[in-house]
């Protein structure tokens, strides 16, 4: 039993359903040499990716991950994933992962290298950084703008901003910008005013007894985590809306959370220097469902 | 004497001067595993790089292509790098290259591996495409909304829009929108309708007697055989100004250009569906200074 798994994957046409998906496996060390320099996912962050948490020898959500990798390939022109070559690559990983504690399995879809073979593909299962205190005592989010107008999107495709692709240069930046300013994490606000998203997360909030998060309408990476809250809730009977949200009322919302796959439901306690409500039950209830098996 | 050549190298601080930097140089073959998975510059477009023509044997704009580096390494908080190092590589490169004809040296400096070591860098030389039907007849272009107005470099330096990022894939994404519009390439223009640069180019017109290209201060990639021909121009006592320019001029322009490193100047012959003037004499006269040897 590895404490990590890296399998580069032979990517199968979306119809193929006559080849074996384990032949299209290579197990290779995580500290080998994998790629080629000419690979364009490395030369201009051209591909796209899931990271999905492996929580106690469960992968959560994958299909909805693997939904929205179709969805990433289609904006961005990439061939259509062969998706059950994909679901039987993250059981490999899962398989060779202990069956405790969280795991990630990241995997990655590039346009391959210039020339060809084209798309390529691998898969990086790996233990899952030590999320707890975050989950439980919070942590602080500055808004920064990310220059774009609420309506860039639908006007410009080409900016593949639903898509999960590889050029995250922006996303790192402004995780470093949130660390100059003494916070932990970004939340990006439209350059008219909207509540996007986190850099590698969703925003959700909580104003009354409405739970809210900003409508993925093109503009945003709809959040996998995030839906699979939402649906939870709205079956305790609890209101939970995908709406536009403006910059000042998250300023004065009663609760404001970053949802992501691996690092689940962090409560936010300061926002842009100033502190936020925080719930510590309603947070640790968020988290034991979001720990749970979830399919 | 081969056509292309892959050298992988281990960045040194920028203060270093007592290593060889020879020793740091680990030719592999171009079409081996040469990079871990791992690598942030495939998982998250997290790196910087420059493309430098050598035209017979000469590497052109060596110098002004290092300060771009080490100015896309300080707008993305990376080590500010070993530009002597960088220079010897080129050199060891250009020397391994034939001695006649095109070929493209592109460096890259990536932040590197998760948990080290960082940052990782390489070097790879190979033949140019042949680009002199391009240089010669021109091609046809569309402008593409970028989605920032033009203010937002100041507003949001995080959008990390003066740096040469490997985050390209919005770059790519409006070529392929270009292509789809019956275009060759694209020509991107801010929210509020400012020209920026095309995709892998600089943007240049003439209008009357004034050749001007957008001022490069933060929205958009200083262009280095941008600067080479103004300077050129300059020389030649011709009018060659950096300033704003409106889309509505750019559409009246007497001539418009798309220029790089290494497809150099190529005329717009057509722009959004209508023809541009060409002057194929004027077009042949800066590429013939581009071709000749430059530093």
């Amino acid at each position: 039993m590895s404490h990590t798994v890296t399998l580069l994957i032979e990517p199968l046409p979306a119809d193929v359903d006559d080849i074996d998906p384990d032949s299209t496996f290579h197990a290779v060390a995580p500290s080998a040499p994998a790629l080629r320099v000419a690979e364009l996912s490395t030369q201009r962050g051209d591909g796209i990716f899931e990271t999905i948490a492996v929580v106690d020898g469960h992968a959560q959500e994958v299909g909805p991950h693997l939904e929205r990798l179709r969805a990433s390939a289609r904006i961005t022109d990439l061939p259509e994933p062969n998706l059950e070559q994909w679901r039987r690559a993250i059981h490999r990983a899962v398989g060779e992962l202990p069956a405790q504690g969280e795991y990630s399995v990241k995997i990655v879809l590039s346009r391959g290298i210039e020339g060809g073979p084209t798309p390529t593909a691998w898969l990086m299962g790996f233990p899952s950084a030590d999320h707890r205190a975050a989950r439980e005592h919070g942590i602080r989010a500055v808004t920064l703008d990310r220059g774009y107008d609420h309506g860039a999107a639908e006007r410009a495709p080409w900016l593949l901003l639903g898509a999960k692709t590889l050029s995250y240069a922006v996303n790192m930046a402004a995780l470093r910008e949130a660390k100059r300013r003494g916070a932990d994490d970004a939340i990006f606000v439209s350059s008219d005013g909207y509540v996007l998203e986190g850099p590698t997360s969703s925003v959700v909030m909580r104003i009354g007894d409405e739970v809210a998060t900003p409508a993925a309408t093109g503009q945003i990476l709809p959040g996998t985590t995030q839906r699979s809250l939402f649906s939870h809730l709205v079956d305790a009977g609890s209101t939970a809306t995908e709406r536009d949200i403006r910059a000042e009322e998250l300023a004065r919302a009663d609760a404001v959370w970053l949802v992501s796959s691996v690092r689940l439901a962090v409560p936010v306690v300061e926002l842009d220097g100033r502190p936020v409500p925080f719930d510590a039950a309603e947070t640790a209830a968020f988290n034991a469902y979001l720990l749970s098996p979830r399919d």
